[in-house]
């Protein structure tokens, strides 16, 4: 199997939507820049939803035409997030190439986060995937709380691996098995990703963990024995500081990288750059930058002056 | 293979002995009592090195002679450091009923912490576990940078599989193969783990690692993968801060407890009473509780009041 390994970093969308601190369009846009320029492949730009209910990401549309103008579409693939028909119609207008959509694995927690059950759900999905088609843009479709849901407890791997039939079957270009909540156990995450590479090639399937529980490394890992060749990640561990209670603590691409370097295992990455670009976002947001490699290279430093 | 994991909490000794603040004898007595309390059925409760080298651990005969008149040597597996003859003698002379000794897997790491070359540090192990035979005592081995050393880099798997064996051969209840530097990669801990196992039965062989750069919980499931089922850990994280550049970053025993029990898998051990003794030596220390467990457990809390 192959080592080479795609890290999508989702620091400029999930990681900075519950930010105290809202950074401009411009702000995020150099936080892009500086991603790519650091080699990372796949980078979650924004999220078409309504300012009013998420004001950190307002601009969406600004920042997805700019990028493309720098052309920085064309170095990598990058896709926003989209919640409904009319985001997608949005994401579309402003110049997206892809979009994500996430479905809950879930009754309750889709009903909190988009109104309708899992079944609306997927219908939305696909009507969204098969305009997509016609527009020729990819569509990434999240399924969320794979593994436990706040509401209803552990989730049915059955419904993950139905959910994840159908909107392949719809189209969807990739699947992103998310634990929403970082409550995935890596034994479960292992089972489940087994399961899903036998069904789909494992170039459509990626995972999405959080650090809430310490896990963060050890689910890739587990997931990474599975198969598993895509991750999402957050630069810096943007997502909510890991060591304030409250956190969302998205894994930070800067501890997946180190992992996967040191692992003899490729990402294309430069870890020195990414490295900068998680002070720069520590900087912008006010928080202190959640990936350990950051304390373990300040270690080092120390010990190079001793 | 059994679900039942034994932790042994390594905090009272490796948590405390780099601690700007020195504890009392006093104080790591009551934090051994609530570590026993809390159900942890194995404790490494002080080192019998030089006050003057190690003044955090000062007082070592002092606990192990009052942990035996409280009887916690009945509800606990107890082991005490012992850097050499000298150490050992006094140890036993104090009523300890097994002792630690630590032999490095790199000659520059043994040089530097003995003052003495593998094969010189395998001489006096065997001495010293001969010695303890006629004594009655219990010998842990501790194989120490047994995946990466600070001064030569990665380790040789052959030299950890030989001193395994010679260890053992000596008479060594149990080996502990440590990760000292938290430099280990899960894949490489699931490798070497994988070839002990089949050399030696796993209830004689224990891991030890650092989350120096947070691959500790990682590193606890390819290890339990390869079939190991028991694991030191810090209560609190004690060993360093894992916020601060500088420090060691033992595991946590709460997350490594929590993770385990969310897997299904059994330590006896009751995770509300050890968090608090995890606040009690947070607070003891002016160091912040590094397990992750506390600040998922303050997020529970805060949304249960919502």
């Amino acid at each position: 199997m192959s080592d080479f390994v795609r890290i999508n970093d989702v620091g400029p969308r999930d990681g900075l939507q519950n930010q105290a601190q809202i950074l401009t369009p411009d702000q995020r846009i150099a936080l892009i820049h500086g991603l790519v320029d650091a080699g990372v492949p796949s980078i979650e730009v924004g999220s078409f939803v309504s300012p009013k209910a998420v004001p950190a990401m307002a601009g969406a549309a600004e920042i997805v035409t700019s990028l493309n103008q720098a052309g920085i579409n064309k170095r990598a693939y990058l896709q926003s997030l989209v919640p409904n028909q009319k985001g997608y119609e949005l994401a579309r207008d402003a110049g997206a190439e892809a979009v994500l959509l996430v479905v809950c694995a879930s009754e309750t927690m889709n009903q909190k986060n988009v109104r309708m059950g899992i079944n609306d759900g997927l219908g939305q999905a696909r009507e969204i995937i098969q305009q997509a088609k016609t527009d020729g843009i990819d569509v990434l479709a999240c399924i969320a709380v794979a593994w436990e849901c706040p509401f209803e407890g552990k989730t049915n791997p059955n419904v993950v691996l139905e959910m994840a039939a159908k909107l392949t079957e719809f189209g969807a270009h990739e699947l992103v098995i998310a634990d929403t909540i970082g409550a995935a156990m890596p034994n479960a995450v292992n089972g489940l990703m087994k399961q899903l590479i036998t069904q789909h090639p494992n170039q459509a399937i990626a995972c999405h963990f959080h650090d809430t529980r310490a896990m963060g490394l050890a689910n890739v890992y587990a997931a990474l024995e599975a198969g598993v060749r895509r991750f999402d990640a957050s630069v810096g561990g943007l997502g909510g500081c890991p060591f304030a209670p409250g956190a969302t603590g998205n894994i930070a691409t800067e501890d997946v990288v180190m992992m996967l370097q040191q692992m003899g295992m490729h990402t294309g990455i430069d870890l020195t750059k990414l490295m900068a670009v998680g002070q720069l976002a520590g900087e912008m947001t006010g928080t202190p930058t959640g990936g350990r490699a950051h304390q373990w290279r300040s270690l080092q430093l120390q010990k190079a002056r001793l």
